[in-house]
Protein backbone atom coordinates (compact mmCIF):
# COMPACT_ATOMS: atom_id res chain seq x y z
CA UNK A 1 0.00 0.00 0.00
CA UNK A 2 1.41 3.66 -0.92
CA UNK A 3 2.15 5.81 1.99
CA UNK A 4 -1.20 7.47 2.98
CA UNK A 5 -2.05 10.43 4.65
CA UNK A 6 -3.33 9.95 8.40
CA UNK A 7 -7.61 10.02 7.69
CA UNK A 8 -7.11 7.48 5.50
CA UNK A 9 -4.86 5.33 7.50
CA UNK A 10 -7.27 5.75 10.58
CA UNK A 11 -10.71 4.73 8.39
CA UNK A 12 -8.57 1.77 7.20
CA UNK A 13 -7.48 0.70 10.86
CA UNK A 14 -11.25 1.00 12.02
CA UNK A 15 -12.27 -1.19 9.23
CA UNK A 16 -9.48 -3.48 10.28
CA UNK A 17 -9.54 -3.58 13.45
CA UNK A 18 -13.49 -3.80 13.81
CA UNK A 19 -13.90 -6.25 11.30
CA UNK A 20 -11.97 -8.41 13.12
CA UNK A 21 -12.96 -8.74 16.77
CA UNK A 22 -10.39 -10.20 18.96
CA UNK A 23 -7.65 -10.78 15.99
CA UNK A 24 -4.12 -9.59 17.17
CA UNK A 25 -2.23 -7.43 15.02
CA UNK A 26 1.23 -5.94 15.36
CA UNK A 27 1.79 -1.99 15.73
CA UNK A 28 4.71 -3.73 13.76
CA UNK A 29 2.53 -4.85 10.78
CA UNK A 30 0.73 -1.78 11.04
CA UNK A 31 3.78 0.48 10.14
CA UNK A 32 4.81 -1.83 7.82
CA UNK A 33 1.66 -1.38 5.50
CA UNK A 34 1.38 2.28 5.74
CA UNK A 35 4.91 2.56 5.59
CA UNK A 36 4.61 4.44 8.69
CA UNK A 37 6.77 4.97 12.02
CA UNK A 38 5.64 2.90 14.98
CA UNK A 39 5.04 5.39 17.14
CA UNK A 40 2.88 7.83 14.21
CA UNK A 41 0.48 3.98 14.01
CA UNK A 42 0.53 3.81 17.86
CA UNK A 43 -0.98 7.73 17.97
CA UNK A 44 -3.21 6.45 15.01
CA UNK A 45 -4.57 3.84 17.04
CA UNK A 46 -4.83 6.31 20.14
CA UNK A 47 -7.69 8.02 18.13
CA UNK A 48 -8.75 4.75 15.87
CA UNK A 49 -9.45 3.26 19.73
CA UNK A 50 -11.45 7.26 20.79
CA UNK A 51 -13.74 6.87 17.05
CA UNK A 52 -14.58 3.07 17.88
CA UNK A 53 -15.50 4.09 21.42
CA UNK A 54 -17.61 6.64 20.43
CA UNK A 55 -19.52 5.21 18.04
CA UNK A 56 -20.39 2.68 20.83
CA UNK A 57 -18.83 -0.40 19.10
CA UNK A 58 -16.13 -1.62 21.69
CA UNK A 59 -12.93 -0.39 22.37
CA UNK A 60 -9.42 -1.22 21.16
CA UNK A 61 -6.74 -3.08 23.83
CA UNK A 62 -3.27 -3.34 24.30
CA UNK A 63 -1.55 -6.69 24.90
CA UNK A 64 2.05 -5.98 25.67
CA UNK A 65 4.95 -8.89 25.77
CA UNK A 66 6.73 -10.41 22.76
CA UNK A 67 3.20 -12.01 21.15
CA UNK A 68 1.73 -8.35 21.75
CA UNK A 69 -0.17 -5.84 19.66
CA UNK A 70 -3.79 -4.70 19.42
CA UNK A 71 -7.07 -6.29 18.93
CA UNK A 72 -10.85 -4.66 18.70
CA UNK A 73 -13.07 -6.10 21.65
CA UNK A 74 -16.62 -5.59 20.51
CA UNK A 75 -19.23 -4.02 22.89
CA UNK A 76 -22.46 -2.06 23.18
CA UNK A 77 -23.37 0.46 25.82
CA UNK A 78 -26.65 -0.85 27.54
CA UNK A 79 -28.29 2.16 26.51
CA UNK A 80 -28.14 1.10 22.71
CA UNK A 81 -28.89 -2.66 23.60
CA UNK A 82 -32.04 -1.28 25.31
CA UNK A 83 -32.96 0.54 22.54
CA UNK A 84 -32.67 -1.87 19.94
CA UNK A 85 -34.11 -4.37 21.66
CA UNK A 86 -37.18 -1.98 22.42
CA UNK A 87 -37.34 -1.69 18.94
CA UNK A 88 -37.54 -5.10 18.27
CA UNK A 89 -40.25 -5.71 20.86
CA UNK A 90 -42.39 -3.21 19.06
CA UNK A 91 -41.87 -4.93 16.49
CA UNK A 92 -42.72 -8.59 17.18
CA UNK A 93 -45.86 -7.24 19.46
CA UNK A 94 -47.67 -6.32 15.56
CA UNK A 95 -50.69 -8.60 15.80
CA UNK A 96 -50.27 -8.91 12.29
CA UNK A 97 -47.71 -11.60 13.47
CA UNK A 98 -49.83 -13.89 15.12
CA UNK A 99 -50.31 -17.14 13.33
CA UNK A 100 -52.99 -19.90 14.08
CA UNK A 101 -51.83 -21.97 17.05
CA UNK A 102 -50.46 -18.31 18.95
CA UNK A 103 -47.15 -19.01 17.10
CA UNK A 104 -45.45 -15.66 15.98
CA UNK A 105 -44.64 -14.61 12.73
CA UNK A 106 -40.54 -14.09 13.21
CA UNK A 107 -38.69 -15.14 10.27
CA UNK A 108 -38.58 -11.45 8.46
CA UNK A 109 -36.82 -10.64 11.66
CA UNK A 110 -34.35 -13.64 12.02
CA UNK A 111 -33.27 -13.48 8.70
CA UNK A 112 -32.97 -9.77 8.33
CA UNK A 113 -28.87 -8.96 8.06
CA UNK A 114 -29.66 -5.54 9.96
CA UNK A 115 -31.62 -7.02 12.73
CA UNK A 116 -29.65 -10.14 12.95
CA UNK A 117 -26.34 -8.00 13.15
CA UNK A 118 -27.64 -5.77 15.70
CA UNK A 119 -28.78 -8.52 18.12
CA UNK A 120 -25.35 -10.97 17.28
CA UNK A 121 -23.30 -7.51 18.75
CA UNK A 122 -25.11 -7.75 21.61
CA UNK A 123 -24.50 -11.58 22.19
CA UNK A 124 -20.67 -11.10 20.95
CA UNK A 125 -20.45 -8.21 23.69
CA UNK A 126 -21.74 -10.25 26.17
CA UNK A 127 -20.10 -13.39 25.95
CA UNK A 128 -16.87 -12.04 24.66
CA UNK A 129 -15.07 -12.17 28.35
CA UNK A 130 -15.95 -16.03 28.61
CA UNK A 131 -13.27 -16.67 25.99
CA UNK A 132 -15.21 -18.62 23.69
CA UNK A 133 -13.70 -20.60 21.01
CA UNK A 134 -16.87 -21.66 18.86
CA UNK A 135 -20.62 -20.82 18.58
CA UNK A 136 -22.98 -23.49 18.29
CA UNK A 137 -26.53 -23.86 17.03
CA UNK A 138 -29.23 -26.04 15.40
CA UNK A 139 -30.33 -25.66 12.55
CA UNK A 140 -32.50 -23.77 11.01
CA UNK A 141 -33.78 -20.76 12.35
CA UNK A 142 -31.01 -19.73 14.64
CA UNK A 143 -28.26 -20.24 12.12
CA UNK A 144 -28.29 -16.48 11.30
CA UNK A 145 -28.25 -15.15 14.58
CA UNK A 146 -25.70 -17.83 15.38
CA UNK A 147 -23.44 -16.43 12.30
CA UNK A 148 -23.71 -13.03 13.45
CA UNK A 149 -22.58 -13.98 16.59
CA UNK A 150 -19.51 -15.69 15.62
CA UNK A 151 -18.59 -13.00 13.14
CA UNK A 152 -18.02 -10.44 15.66
CA UNK A 153 -16.97 -12.76 18.09
CA UNK A 154 -14.27 -13.38 15.77
CA UNK A 155 -14.85 -17.29 15.91
CA UNK A 156 -16.22 -20.37 13.59
CA UNK A 157 -19.37 -21.05 13.88
CA UNK A 158 -20.71 -25.04 14.12
CA UNK A 159 -23.95 -26.01 13.43
CA UNK A 160 -26.00 -29.05 14.58
CA UNK A 161 -27.87 -30.97 12.39
CA UNK A 162 -31.39 -32.80 12.77
CA UNK A 163 -30.15 -36.04 10.45
CA UNK A 164 -26.52 -37.12 9.81
CA UNK A 165 -24.82 -36.41 6.26
CA UNK A 166 -22.77 -38.46 3.96
CA UNK A 167 -21.11 -35.69 2.90
CA UNK A 168 -20.07 -34.60 6.78
CA UNK A 169 -18.41 -37.81 7.19
CA UNK A 170 -18.01 -39.85 10.43
CA UNK A 171 -20.21 -38.42 13.10
CA UNK A 172 -21.76 -38.20 16.88
CA UNK A 173 -25.39 -38.60 17.51
CA UNK A 174 -27.54 -38.29 20.18
CA UNK A 175 -31.05 -38.21 21.57
CA UNK A 176 -32.41 -36.27 24.08
CA UNK A 177 -35.94 -34.82 24.66
CA UNK A 178 -37.15 -31.64 24.03
CA UNK A 179 -38.20 -29.53 27.58
CA UNK A 180 -41.62 -28.55 26.24
CA UNK A 181 -43.09 -31.08 24.28
CA UNK A 182 -41.49 -34.31 25.74
CA UNK A 183 -41.41 -35.72 22.30
CA UNK A 184 -37.94 -37.56 21.52
CA UNK A 185 -35.52 -35.84 19.49
CA UNK A 186 -31.67 -36.06 17.63
CA UNK A 187 -28.88 -34.31 17.18
CA UNK A 188 -26.15 -35.21 14.96
CA UNK A 189 -22.61 -33.69 14.92
CA UNK A 190 -19.20 -34.37 12.55
CA UNK A 191 -16.79 -35.76 14.47
CA UNK A 192 -14.48 -33.03 13.10
CA UNK A 193 -16.79 -29.94 13.58
CA UNK A 194 -15.18 -28.97 17.35
CA UNK A 195 -11.51 -29.30 18.58
CA UNK A 196 -11.30 -31.09 21.82
CA UNK A 197 -11.41 -29.07 25.31
CA UNK A 198 -13.05 -25.91 23.53
CA UNK A 199 -15.59 -23.52 25.20
CA UNK A 200 -18.97 -23.65 23.01
CA UNK A 201 -21.40 -20.68 22.92
CA UNK A 202 -24.90 -21.59 22.35
CA UNK A 203 -27.03 -19.26 20.01
CA UNK A 204 -30.74 -20.07 19.23
CA UNK A 205 -33.53 -17.84 18.37
CA UNK A 206 -36.06 -19.18 20.73
CA UNK A 207 -35.61 -21.12 24.32
CA UNK A 208 -39.10 -22.75 25.66
CA UNK A 209 -37.98 -25.48 28.13
CA UNK A 210 -34.73 -25.30 27.60
CA UNK A 211 -34.37 -28.84 26.26
CA UNK A 212 -32.32 -27.99 23.46
CA UNK A 213 -29.62 -26.16 24.97
CA UNK A 214 -29.22 -29.14 27.64
CA UNK A 215 -28.59 -31.35 24.44
CA UNK A 216 -26.11 -29.14 23.63
CA UNK A 217 -24.46 -29.22 26.99
CA UNK A 218 -24.88 -33.07 26.64
CA UNK A 219 -23.64 -33.49 22.61
CA UNK A 220 -20.43 -31.09 24.26
CA UNK A 221 -19.39 -33.46 26.86
CA UNK A 222 -19.24 -36.05 23.58
CA UNK A 223 -16.35 -34.06 22.54
CA UNK A 224 -15.10 -33.36 25.55
CA UNK A 225 -15.75 -29.75 25.23
CA UNK A 226 -17.75 -27.18 27.28
CA UNK A 227 -20.96 -25.17 27.18
CA UNK A 228 -19.51 -22.02 28.51
CA UNK A 229 -22.50 -19.81 27.34
CA UNK A 230 -25.90 -20.05 26.34
CA UNK A 231 -27.63 -16.54 24.25
CA UNK A 232 -31.54 -17.00 23.13
CA UNK A 233 -33.23 -14.28 21.26
CA UNK A 234 -36.60 -15.29 23.19
CA UNK A 235 -37.41 -16.93 26.00
CA UNK A 236 -41.13 -17.81 26.88
CA UNK A 237 -42.46 -16.81 30.36
CA UNK A 238 -44.06 -20.31 30.97
CA UNK A 239 -42.50 -23.07 31.85
CA UNK A 240 -40.59 -20.90 33.98
CA UNK A 241 -37.87 -23.56 35.35
CA UNK A 242 -35.84 -24.27 31.85
CA UNK A 243 -33.86 -27.68 31.54
CA UNK A 244 -30.38 -25.59 31.97
CA UNK A 245 -29.74 -23.27 34.74
CA UNK A 246 -28.09 -20.52 33.17
CA UNK A 247 -28.71 -18.58 30.09
CA UNK A 248 -28.94 -15.20 28.58
CA UNK A 249 -32.09 -14.02 26.65
CA UNK A 250 -32.78 -10.88 25.12
CA UNK A 251 -36.78 -10.89 25.55
CA UNK A 252 -39.38 -12.51 27.11
CA UNK A 253 -42.28 -14.16 25.67
CA UNK A 254 -45.28 -13.55 28.12
CA UNK A 255 -48.38 -14.14 26.73
CA UNK A 256 -50.12 -14.50 23.62
CA UNK A 257 -53.73 -14.04 23.19
CA UNK A 258 -55.30 -15.16 19.83
CA UNK A 259 -58.67 -14.26 20.33
CA UNK A 260 -57.73 -10.81 21.50
CA UNK A 261 -55.36 -10.58 18.79
CA UNK A 262 -52.04 -9.75 21.97
CA UNK A 263 -48.72 -10.48 21.35
CA UNK A 264 -46.97 -9.45 25.00
CA UNK A 265 -42.83 -9.44 24.60
CA UNK A 266 -41.35 -7.24 26.31
CA UNK A 267 -36.95 -6.82 27.49
CA UNK A 268 -36.02 -10.07 29.34
CA UNK A 269 -35.22 -9.54 33.30
CA UNK A 270 -31.75 -9.65 32.54
CA UNK A 271 -31.73 -6.24 31.27
CA UNK A 272 -31.97 -5.06 34.82
CA UNK A 273 -29.43 -7.82 36.25
CA UNK A 274 -25.99 -6.48 33.91
CA UNK B 1 -22.88 13.38 18.32
CA UNK B 2 -20.83 16.23 19.72
CA UNK B 3 -18.80 18.21 16.59
CA UNK B 4 -15.81 15.74 15.16
CA UNK B 5 -12.43 16.40 13.39
CA UNK B 6 -12.48 15.17 10.06
CA UNK B 7 -10.83 12.14 11.01
CA UNK B 8 -13.65 11.01 12.54
CA UNK B 9 -15.70 12.07 10.56
CA UNK B 10 -14.15 10.37 7.57
CA UNK B 11 -13.47 7.16 10.00
CA UNK B 12 -17.16 7.14 11.11
CA UNK B 13 -18.37 7.74 6.85
CA UNK B 14 -16.41 4.74 5.98
CA UNK B 15 -17.78 2.28 8.88
CA UNK B 16 -21.49 3.57 7.92
CA UNK B 17 -21.67 3.50 4.65
CA UNK B 18 -19.65 0.04 4.16
CA UNK B 19 -21.97 -1.59 6.80
CA UNK B 20 -24.93 -0.95 4.66
CA UNK B 21 -24.06 -1.09 1.04
CA UNK B 22 -27.06 0.02 -0.82
CA UNK B 23 -28.58 2.14 1.34
CA UNK B 24 -28.91 5.98 0.15
CA UNK B 25 -27.98 8.55 3.13
CA UNK B 26 -28.20 12.05 2.46
CA UNK B 27 -26.22 14.70 2.96
CA UNK B 28 -28.23 16.57 4.88
CA UNK B 29 -28.70 13.73 7.13
CA UNK B 30 -25.10 13.79 7.47
CA UNK B 31 -24.16 17.15 7.77
CA UNK B 32 -26.79 17.20 10.94
CA UNK B 33 -25.52 14.31 12.39
CA UNK B 34 -21.75 15.96 12.41
CA UNK B 35 -23.02 19.47 13.23
CA UNK B 36 -20.83 20.26 9.81
CA UNK B 37 -21.86 22.05 6.40
CA UNK B 38 -23.09 20.00 3.22
CA UNK B 39 -19.80 21.21 2.01
CA UNK B 40 -17.66 20.11 4.26
CA UNK B 41 -19.78 16.99 4.41
CA UNK B 42 -19.52 16.35 0.44
CA UNK B 43 -15.73 16.76 1.05
CA UNK B 44 -15.14 14.20 3.17
CA UNK B 45 -17.31 11.95 1.02
CA UNK B 46 -14.44 12.15 -1.78
CA UNK B 47 -12.11 11.38 0.42
CA UNK B 48 -14.24 8.80 1.69
CA UNK B 49 -14.87 6.94 -1.54
CA UNK B 50 -10.90 7.30 -2.35
CA UNK B 51 -10.41 5.35 0.75
CA UNK B 52 -13.34 2.87 0.07
CA UNK B 53 -11.63 2.30 -3.62
CA UNK B 54 -7.76 1.61 -2.07
CA UNK B 55 -9.46 -0.90 0.57
CA UNK B 56 -10.25 -2.87 -2.75
CA UNK B 57 -13.91 -2.79 -1.03
CA UNK B 58 -15.77 -0.88 -3.74
CA UNK B 59 -17.19 2.80 -4.38
CA UNK B 60 -19.37 5.78 -3.50
CA UNK B 61 -22.20 6.33 -5.90
CA UNK B 62 -24.02 10.17 -5.57
CA UNK B 63 -27.57 10.22 -6.53
CA UNK B 64 -28.93 13.33 -7.69
CA UNK B 65 -32.50 14.39 -7.49
CA UNK B 66 -34.68 15.00 -4.77
CA UNK B 67 -34.07 11.72 -3.59
CA UNK B 68 -30.79 11.79 -3.76
CA UNK B 69 -27.76 11.14 -1.35
CA UNK B 70 -24.91 8.68 -1.55
CA UNK B 71 -24.56 5.21 -1.22
CA UNK B 72 -21.76 2.55 -0.97
CA UNK B 73 -21.67 -0.36 -3.94
CA UNK B 74 -19.37 -2.69 -2.99
CA UNK B 75 -17.35 -4.59 -5.73
CA UNK B 76 -13.85 -6.30 -5.52
CA UNK B 77 -11.08 -6.44 -7.96
CA UNK B 78 -10.58 -9.60 -9.89
CA UNK B 79 -6.92 -9.88 -8.60
CA UNK B 80 -8.29 -9.79 -5.18
CA UNK B 81 -11.06 -12.41 -5.59
CA UNK B 82 -8.47 -14.81 -7.35
CA UNK B 83 -6.33 -14.30 -4.93
CA UNK B 84 -9.24 -15.54 -2.44
CA UNK B 85 -10.59 -18.11 -4.28
CA UNK B 86 -7.02 -19.62 -4.96
CA UNK B 87 -6.28 -19.88 -1.30
CA UNK B 88 -9.69 -21.61 -0.79
CA UNK B 89 -8.88 -24.18 -3.53
CA UNK B 90 -5.36 -24.85 -1.94
CA UNK B 91 -6.95 -25.59 1.29
CA UNK B 92 -9.73 -27.69 -0.02
CA UNK B 93 -7.66 -29.57 -2.24
CA UNK B 94 -5.46 -30.95 1.13
CA UNK B 95 -6.20 -34.34 1.01
CA UNK B 96 -7.37 -34.88 4.82
CA UNK B 97 -10.62 -33.76 3.42
CA UNK B 98 -11.41 -37.10 1.55
CA UNK B 99 -14.23 -38.73 3.33
CA UNK B 100 -15.81 -41.85 2.01
CA UNK B 101 -17.89 -42.20 -0.79
CA UNK B 102 -15.42 -39.21 -2.18
CA UNK B 103 -17.22 -36.63 -0.42
CA UNK B 104 -15.07 -33.92 0.77
CA UNK B 105 -15.01 -31.89 4.27
CA UNK B 106 -16.00 -28.55 3.65
CA UNK B 107 -18.15 -27.61 6.49
CA UNK B 108 -15.23 -25.95 8.43
CA UNK B 109 -14.81 -23.45 5.28
CA UNK B 110 -18.78 -22.54 5.09
CA UNK B 111 -19.64 -22.17 8.37
CA UNK B 112 -16.10 -19.93 8.74
CA UNK B 113 -17.42 -16.04 9.48
CA UNK B 114 -14.30 -15.15 7.48
CA UNK B 115 -14.20 -17.24 4.53
CA UNK B 116 -17.90 -16.69 4.33
CA UNK B 117 -17.82 -13.28 4.23
CA UNK B 118 -15.14 -13.16 1.37
CA UNK B 119 -16.86 -15.55 -0.84
CA UNK B 120 -20.56 -13.37 0.23
CA UNK B 121 -18.48 -10.66 -1.25
CA UNK B 122 -17.75 -11.63 -4.45
CA UNK B 123 -20.83 -12.94 -4.77
CA UNK B 124 -22.37 -9.70 -3.88
CA UNK B 125 -20.04 -7.02 -6.14
CA UNK B 126 -20.96 -9.19 -9.15
CA UNK B 127 -24.68 -9.55 -8.43
CA UNK B 128 -25.17 -5.90 -7.26
CA UNK B 129 -26.20 -4.64 -10.70
CA UNK B 130 -29.18 -7.00 -11.10
CA UNK B 131 -31.18 -5.20 -8.43
CA UNK B 132 -31.57 -8.03 -6.13
CA UNK B 133 -34.51 -7.81 -3.76
CA UNK B 134 -33.66 -10.81 -1.44
CA UNK B 135 -31.35 -13.83 -1.61
CA UNK B 136 -32.52 -17.46 -1.26
CA UNK B 137 -31.05 -20.38 -0.16
CA UNK B 138 -32.28 -24.04 1.20
CA UNK B 139 -31.41 -25.51 4.74
CA UNK B 140 -28.74 -25.74 6.13
CA UNK B 141 -25.23 -25.63 4.27
CA UNK B 142 -25.68 -22.52 2.26
CA UNK B 143 -26.97 -20.71 4.87
CA UNK B 144 -23.69 -18.56 6.19
CA UNK B 145 -22.72 -18.34 2.70
CA UNK B 146 -26.23 -16.57 1.61
CA UNK B 147 -26.54 -14.72 4.54
CA UNK B 148 -22.93 -13.09 4.01
CA UNK B 149 -24.27 -12.67 0.49
CA UNK B 150 -27.80 -10.52 1.54
CA UNK B 151 -25.61 -8.79 3.94
CA UNK B 152 -23.05 -7.20 1.43
CA UNK B 153 -26.06 -6.49 -0.92
CA UNK B 154 -28.49 -5.37 1.78
CA UNK B 155 -31.30 -7.05 1.47
CA UNK B 156 -32.98 -9.68 3.45
CA UNK B 157 -32.03 -13.16 3.52
CA UNK B 158 -34.72 -16.30 2.60
CA UNK B 159 -34.58 -19.72 3.73
CA UNK B 160 -36.63 -22.35 2.00
CA UNK B 161 -37.07 -25.29 4.15
CA UNK B 162 -37.15 -28.81 3.87
CA UNK B 163 -40.47 -29.63 6.23
CA UNK B 164 -43.26 -27.29 7.00
CA UNK B 165 -43.41 -25.73 10.43
CA UNK B 166 -46.39 -24.38 12.40
CA UNK B 167 -44.57 -21.07 13.26
CA UNK B 168 -44.06 -19.90 9.76
CA UNK B 169 -48.05 -19.97 9.26
CA UNK B 170 -49.09 -20.53 5.51
CA UNK B 171 -46.92 -21.99 3.68
CA UNK B 172 -46.62 -23.02 -0.55
CA UNK B 173 -44.94 -26.49 -1.11
CA UNK B 174 -43.37 -27.93 -3.91
CA UNK B 175 -42.07 -30.96 -5.10
CA UNK B 176 -39.17 -31.41 -7.32
CA UNK B 177 -36.50 -34.22 -8.63
CA UNK B 178 -33.07 -33.60 -7.86
CA UNK B 179 -30.74 -33.45 -10.98
CA UNK B 180 -28.41 -36.10 -9.78
CA UNK B 181 -29.48 -38.24 -7.46
CA UNK B 182 -33.51 -37.90 -9.43
CA UNK B 183 -34.79 -38.48 -6.08
CA UNK B 184 -38.43 -36.64 -4.96
CA UNK B 185 -37.83 -33.97 -2.85
CA UNK B 186 -40.10 -31.55 -1.05
CA UNK B 187 -39.31 -27.31 -0.70
CA UNK B 188 -41.65 -25.63 1.66
CA UNK B 189 -41.85 -21.72 1.95
CA UNK B 190 -43.51 -19.35 4.46
CA UNK B 191 -46.09 -17.31 2.40
CA UNK B 192 -45.37 -14.26 4.02
CA UNK B 193 -41.69 -14.47 2.89
CA UNK B 194 -41.54 -12.73 -0.15
CA UNK B 195 -43.34 -9.14 -1.61
CA UNK B 196 -44.44 -10.14 -5.32
CA UNK B 197 -42.95 -9.26 -8.21
CA UNK B 198 -39.55 -9.67 -6.20
CA UNK B 199 -35.84 -10.03 -7.95
CA UNK B 200 -34.56 -13.31 -6.17
CA UNK B 201 -30.63 -14.26 -5.83
CA UNK B 202 -30.62 -17.75 -4.98
CA UNK B 203 -27.06 -19.10 -3.19
CA UNK B 204 -25.61 -22.20 -2.38
CA UNK B 205 -22.88 -23.85 -1.27
CA UNK B 206 -22.75 -26.96 -3.80
CA UNK B 207 -24.74 -27.72 -7.52
CA UNK B 208 -24.23 -30.88 -9.01
CA UNK B 209 -27.30 -31.11 -11.58
CA UNK B 210 -28.97 -28.36 -10.95
CA UNK B 211 -32.50 -29.48 -9.52
CA UNK B 212 -32.42 -27.54 -6.66
CA UNK B 213 -31.39 -24.21 -8.60
CA UNK B 214 -34.61 -25.42 -11.09
CA UNK B 215 -36.92 -26.62 -8.47
CA UNK B 216 -36.08 -22.56 -6.59
CA UNK B 217 -37.15 -20.97 -9.96
CA UNK B 218 -40.56 -23.18 -9.96
CA UNK B 219 -40.98 -22.13 -6.60
CA UNK B 220 -40.35 -18.45 -7.37
CA UNK B 221 -43.04 -18.76 -10.17
CA UNK B 222 -46.20 -19.48 -7.17
CA UNK B 223 -44.76 -16.08 -5.25
CA UNK B 224 -44.77 -14.11 -8.66
CA UNK B 225 -40.66 -13.93 -8.37
CA UNK B 226 -38.36 -13.97 -10.40
CA UNK B 227 -35.08 -16.03 -10.23
CA UNK B 228 -32.58 -13.02 -11.61
CA UNK B 229 -29.29 -14.83 -10.34
CA UNK B 230 -28.11 -18.10 -9.34
CA UNK B 231 -24.37 -18.01 -7.12
CA UNK B 232 -22.68 -21.25 -6.51
CA UNK B 233 -19.44 -21.96 -4.38
CA UNK B 234 -18.89 -25.12 -5.93
CA UNK B 235 -20.07 -26.77 -9.23
CA UNK B 236 -19.25 -30.19 -10.15
CA UNK B 237 -17.76 -30.83 -13.71
CA UNK B 238 -20.31 -33.46 -13.93
CA UNK B 239 -22.85 -33.58 -14.99
CA UNK B 240 -21.52 -31.19 -17.57
CA UNK B 241 -25.31 -30.29 -18.29
CA UNK B 242 -27.12 -28.71 -15.42
CA UNK B 243 -30.75 -28.60 -15.32
CA UNK B 244 -30.30 -24.63 -15.40
CA UNK B 245 -29.03 -22.30 -17.91
CA UNK B 246 -27.42 -19.07 -16.34
CA UNK B 247 -25.27 -19.53 -13.34
CA UNK B 248 -22.27 -17.97 -11.45
CA UNK B 249 -19.80 -20.39 -9.73
CA UNK B 250 -16.93 -20.04 -7.92
CA UNK B 251 -15.05 -23.17 -7.88
CA UNK B 252 -15.47 -26.50 -10.61
CA UNK B 253 -15.09 -29.51 -8.50
CA UNK B 254 -13.28 -31.74 -11.83
CA UNK B 255 -12.44 -34.92 -10.03
CA UNK B 256 -12.10 -36.66 -7.00
CA UNK B 257 -9.97 -39.78 -6.83
CA UNK B 258 -10.23 -41.60 -3.35
CA UNK B 259 -7.88 -44.31 -3.74
CA UNK B 260 -5.17 -42.26 -4.67
CA UNK B 261 -6.30 -39.65 -2.29
CA UNK B 262 -6.78 -36.51 -4.59
CA UNK B 263 -9.12 -33.79 -4.48
CA UNK B 264 -8.88 -32.05 -7.99
CA UNK B 265 -11.03 -28.36 -7.30
CA UNK B 266 -10.21 -25.17 -9.53
CA UNK B 267 -11.43 -21.87 -10.24
CA UNK B 268 -14.56 -21.88 -12.26
CA UNK B 269 -14.51 -21.27 -15.93
CA UNK B 270 -16.46 -18.37 -15.50
CA UNK B 271 -13.49 -16.22 -14.28
CA UNK B 272 -11.88 -15.90 -17.32
CA UNK B 273 -15.59 -14.51 -18.81
CA UNK B 274 -15.80 -11.84 -16.23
Amino acid sequence: MDKLPRNERIATLVKLLSDSPGKIFTLGGFAEMFGSAKSTISEDIDIVGNILSKLDLGHVETISGALGGVRFIPSMSKDRAVRILEGLCAELCRKERLLPGGFIYMLDIIYNPEWIDDIGYIFAGHFFPKSIDYVVTVETKGIPLALATAKHLGVPLVIVRRNSEAAEGASVSINYVSGSSKKLQTMVLSLRSLKRNSRLLFVDDFMKGGGTAKGIAELAKEFECEVAGIGVLVETAEPNKKLVEEYFSLLLLQKVDEEAGVIDIKLSPNWSRI
